[in-house]
């Protein structure tokens, strides 16, 4: 991610306020030790036919790795490959080899480095299989054995980070874990068709606790009880698997194990349905027989401008003394004090003018336009897991209460709609999207995959390349060109091409 | 507004927390002198055709007023008219009569009150032209009388009371005199071609001190500065017009002269632009050519769950102990402590199980669904102007720090089409929107328009009456009956179409 830190002013210490304590989490995946993703049985639904996932980490290693440079395993990079992945000078663009085990759903996948912003290349993927078995039943029953009770789910992730690669390296080991672990209490549920209780037993079988006549609301001013679908439990346990994420980064800052922080892009298909989950600047959009659908938004200081103001204005303690909530166009300068200044507050879309206060000459809490826009001065995101020490500059003031971990998720509904080999999702990282408009992707998508036959598994790792390419440009003029002469992204690029019907997929 | 407030806990008391202070608007209207809205001189732009307004309140008499049921004075209502627009039983139609001078743009209106939920009307309505003089020059040089400055901008406002009708009465009157008073240093700004000055004197004359210079932003990390458009000072204006209307009911509470709350939606043209400001759930529409472009969006506890939700987590004394910002799908009972129930916080689109603790089982900051959903248990709207004296039930504990004043504002360019004499505004409190759909107001607008001569300027206000008709349905069966047998509303039902094409529009 190019600047999206200052590099000036991002400094991490290894102090900060520790969050809100929250229920643990049972069986909580763990940096150092994250047990492998592979399903312990073969899943039941739907059929395992793209294995336990080619991109499985090497979970014992994580710790050492961590301190390293890495790339993502399914990659299967060699030492040499891994020194030409690392070249800022050439940037060759990395892709799965032919040989070998495919990604689950023939996906294909495309990266570079950045050209010289950082040391290393701070996107990470992860692309994996997940069974989830049960924790158990939810009549509180011990589970039968001979029922396949498990679940199975599809897993696609891209982490930008900034500030330092440990936190998406983190994120992509661990965060389709906790989204396993915040699955398991569903696997049951999730299976039967009749609507999710809305109450559980607290252990498993204690008697009577989930039986129908808690169903039945009391009389109060409720007179009904809402409906909760099964869909709206997979989007909360993906939002909590990313709230547990942040947390075991906040836990594990101290041991440097989650250095910096990252912006988060997950894709889970799950029982017929694609939940897109994001928390940053990533992007994620469908070409569907060339038509685009959007299925995420990118949180920057610009578009959550209401909500930091309004959490400045309700927590003024958080500003420390040293920025203002209130929006201005432009700097104020001291001489220009009881003046009037344009203005926005937390509530305003318009502008107005006000008498400039002394106050008002403290640094905006969100100032700057398009990339350049900052919280605090300092980040260029405003969602996404770790940076949990980031301060502003030459302070000790922290920057995280601002940063929400909370992703949006949006649904598209797999089986509403016939999917052809050319229908695809693609997922890609700023580096894609800061030099490529939704438009020009589907372009390529259109350009590249008629040049392939439709039952060819490497069209879609040749659509990824081509659109990481088209990105990153060539070499020329002192910098990095695209075709029109327009510099191309200097930033690290990562592309994720899913198809949703080809040859690999689901059907 | 029907049962928006349970009228079992909505009380009103004299006490209560003031707002925070700001900055004095000058010359701030008065509920009990508020001056008329004529214009002074002719209007520059656009011709005042429609003179100086045909619903010109009478100011004088406002406070008087206030204490007795009073209806919009553009209904011209004699002594018998007043009567019968409060007869529970009749529920006649009230619209202005077809004879004396018509509502700007030939604008149709028609009200009828509710089947006996309040004594009186609650529903408030106010159709003007509002001539906007500057306050002074922006370079602060006196301004030059010959020269034609002024602005006139075309006002329409539905306001729907509840708790009384005090509020709805004090914004039908008065909120067009804040956005004018707040359009008055705006008069030249809008009318220069040049991008608006960020940066402007203190004080007329003040020598410099909005000279170019200070559009140079100075070093710093803003590169530039933001662009401002006009359009954006229009709607911090209208914004701020409605944070100065509810300080002020907030002022003039002891003397009860804003006696419960109200919801307000705005319509205002100014300069080729229609501004649509809402604030509450009342619904803007504009059908053109068949289509349904909607204006606005409503603000329930529903649709403004997260917003409540933050506030009550981030401000946990205004919950007083009494409340829980956590949603769950039905009341827990206290037998149900420790097992696991469905909830959802402030972050969240989707539901989990969480372990009910003691804490839990106090009531829910946001609870029920649709017309029953309430903040407190009290209140179905979640903005508006007013209820600064509302309290939870048997409790001192305020509401109004979770409702807000201030509207969304949607602009709608009309010069970008060309408008026909059947593509209307169509603006209608609940009253109209709980049983009528906006294709089939769509439909109405259709079968009531093509039933009428194009230049034919009763015909807004046919459709105004067909749609408030539609509503309120005939007698029949102990209630209020549409055609297909079901409940009409027994809310008061209020609408305004206003055409964008017709003969008495702008063009």
């Amino acid at each position: 991610m190019l600047h999206r830190v200052r590099s000036a002013v991002a400094h991490l210490v290894s102090s900060g306020g520790a969050p809100p304590p929250r229920p643990k989490s049972p069986d909580l995946p763990s940096a150092r030790s994250a047990p492998s993703a592979a399903p312990p049985e073969a899943p039941r639904s739907p059929p395992a036919r793209a294995g336990s996932g080619s991109g499985s980490a090497a979970p014992a290693k994580t710790a050492e790795a961590r301190a390293s440079f890495s790339r993502p395993t399914f990659l299967q990079l060699s030492p040499g490959g891994l020194r030409r992945a690392d070249d800022h000078a050439g940037r060759a663009v990395q892709s799965p080899p032919d040989t070998g085990r495919r990604l689950p759903w023939s996906t294909g996948y495309a990266e570079v480095i950045n050209a010289g912003k950082s040391r290393h290349n701070e996107d990470q993927a992860c692309c994996e299989v997940v069974y989830v078995e049960g924790r158990r039943s939810v009549s509180g029953a011990p589970r039968e054995p001979s029922r396949g009770q498990g679940l199975c789910f599809y897993y696609w992730g891209l982490f930008d980070g900034h500030a330092g690669g440990g936190a998406a390296e983190m994120a992509s080991k661990l965060l389709h874990r906790h989204i396993q672990e915040q699955l398991k209490d569903l696997v049951e549920i999730l299976q039967d068709p009749s609507p999710p209780p809305l109450c559980l037993p607290s252990t498993p079988g204690a008697p009577g606790s989930s039986d129908s006549s808690h169903l039945v609301g009391p009389q109060s001013c409720w007179s009904s009880q809402k409906e909760v679908t099964h869909e709206s439990l997979v989007v909360g346990a993906i939002e909590n698997a990313f709230q547990f994420m942040d947390e075991q980064m906040a836990k594990e800052r101290r041991g440097h194990q989650a250095e910096g922080g990252c912006c988060a892009l997950v894709v889970v298909y799950l029982l017929g349905k694609v939940y897109v989950a994001n928390a940053g600047d990533s992007r994620a959009i469908i070409v569907r027989n060339g038509e685009i659908i959007p299925m995420s938004q990118e949180f920057t200081p610009e578009t959550e401008r209401q909500r930091l103001q309004l959490l400045g204005f309700l927590k003024p303690e958080l500003l420390g003394g040293e920025f203002t909530h209130l929006e201005f166009p432009r700097r104020i300068q001291p001489k220009e004090l009881g003046q009037r200044m344009l203005y926005r507050d937390q509530n305003m879309t318009g502008w107005a003018y006000k008498k400039i206060e002394l106050e008002d000459l403290r640094f905006p809490l969100v100032c700057g336009e398009g990339k350049k826009a900052r919280v605090m001065a300092t980040i260029g995101v405003t969602r996404g897991l770790g940076d949990h020490n980031l301060k502003v500059c030459s302070s000790t003031l922290p920057i995280k209460p601002f940063l929400s971990c909370f992703p949006e998720v949006r649904v598209y509904d797999l089986t509403q709609y016939e999917h052809c080999p050319d229908d695809v999702l693609v997922l890609g990282t700023d580096g894609l999207w800061d030099v490529t408009s939704d438009c020009e992707v589907a372009a390529t998508v259109d350009r590249v995959l008629s040049a392939y036959e439709p039952n060819d598994p490497s069209r879609y790792t040749a659509l990824a390349q081509a659109l990481v390419l088209g990105a990153r440009g060539t070499p020329r003029d002192r910098g990095w060109r695209l075709p029109n002469n327009k510099l191309g992204s200097g930033d690290d690029i990562s592309v994720f091409v899913i198809p949703l019907g080809g040859p690999g997929s689901y059907s």
